[in-house]
């Protein structure tokens, strides 16, 4: 449920950009809004610019402090429209996404820093990874509130693809599945006679990103290594025409 | 380039939300803005929430008319938070974006209907097709600027990917061409006895999920033609154990 996924807006300036964030936030079904030391909250241009969202207002929680504001949380990801000073490991918001969602137990915050100068560089330690938004590079200036209307976008959709993809609600392939599938997968190749055993490496490169992306539950796991199995025990069984 | 990308905003009634849609257009290098009749454009507010992204709205094209506003584009979209009073095929912002990346030559545009009741049935009908963006059923009031923002940002996206992801510029398989690749599958399958002919449906339902969401490209088509072949051919050449 992207329910237990909160939002941690922090030190915002502007009090209309947490109500549109509220907005954002649930027109895609997320409802946990919690607020790091805003400028003005609550306020009337805030609840106007929530435009119906009231009841995330109502219920968002006020801390002092990111480390307060994400104590519940097992997995706390950043934000950032830029290229930061210091290192830190980067995702897209796709990728975080599916991250919150296949994430077990315990919730998932997502930190949104200051319209001037984002998430300090303490801030950022907190954080497991940092959600970079692809932008115009000459253009990066992506309003908070529309910043977390893309997060939430995609964390919503992760959550309906589960939901709705799947139909059958399969918990997504691992990666030790994933290396024995391409292990498999190979070795049928070279068994078939379609895979040159001395350079199996490029065509086995394309084949790990076509399902690298199609992102694999394990039922179509299963499906997968069925077939190899029954392609190896048919080349055995057929019949010489 | 997502440059060909037209945004046309149709009766928009607060300037505040041209503005913010023309920031948000510029965050994903998009920077064709077409208005239609706006209630109010120029105005000191729009130029305020584009906060930056003044030269979109200095270069808007204003038109009468959605049929104007698009009479260039080959390709047409509507938008749309709720469900509709007339059946109009419907997709994804991803599909939508993955055809408008795909489309050769001709512009393309995504039309944004009025704050209070969207696009006019007459100008649905000069879509192609729909764009639903899934929102939160008992809260789909999703700003004009946020939804300019989202799908400006699945358009990016396909941009990026195309730039970026297969390295190679492939072109994606065509339709027709996923129809053969299901066709040599099933024939496949049944070959090495793991369908069973009487009963193909649900695992070929299964696998043109898997691979439709994978989206090949065109190399990758043929690879798995390929294997597909060399699978037969090895059927009939194996030596019995």
């Amino acid at each position: 449920m992207p329910e237990k996924v909160k939002i941690v807006l922090v030190n915002t300036t502007h009090p209309g950009n947490i109500g549109a964030a509220a907005r954002a936030m649930k027109t895609m079904g997320l409802d946990q809004l919690a607020l790091v030391a805003p400028r003005h909250f609550p306020s009337a241009e805030c609840t106007a610019r929530a435009a119906g969202a009231d009841d995330i207002l109502a219920r968002a929680a006020v801390f002092p402090s990111v480390e307060e504001a994400v104590a519940d949380c097992g997995l706390v990801f950043g934000t950032s429209a830029r290229t930061r000073s210091i290192a830190w490991p980067e995702v897209t918001p796709e990728t975080a996404a599916t991250q919150i969602a296949g994430a077990a137990g315990g919730g998932a915050a997502v930190l949104f820093g200051r319209e001037s100068s984002g998430l300090s560089n303490e801030e950022l330690e907190i954080c497991h990874a940092m959600i970079r938004i692809p932008t115009n590079a000459e253009f990066a200036s992506l309003n908070i509130a529309s910043a977390v209307q893309i997060i939430c976008y995609e964390i919503s959709k992760q959550y309906l693809a589960r939901e709705t993809g799947s139909g059958d609600a399969e918990s997504p392939a691992t990666t030790g599945e994933m290396e024995h599938l391409y292990e498999h997968f190979e070795q049928t190749l070279i068994d078939i006679g379609y895979l040159d055993p001395e350079k199996p490496r490029r065509l086995m490169r394309r084949i790990r990103r076509l399902f690298n992306r199609a992102r694999l539950d394990s039922n179509e796991y299963n499906i997968l290594r069925g077939i190899l199995t029954a392609i190896s025990k048919d080349g055995g069984k057929r019949e010489l025409p």
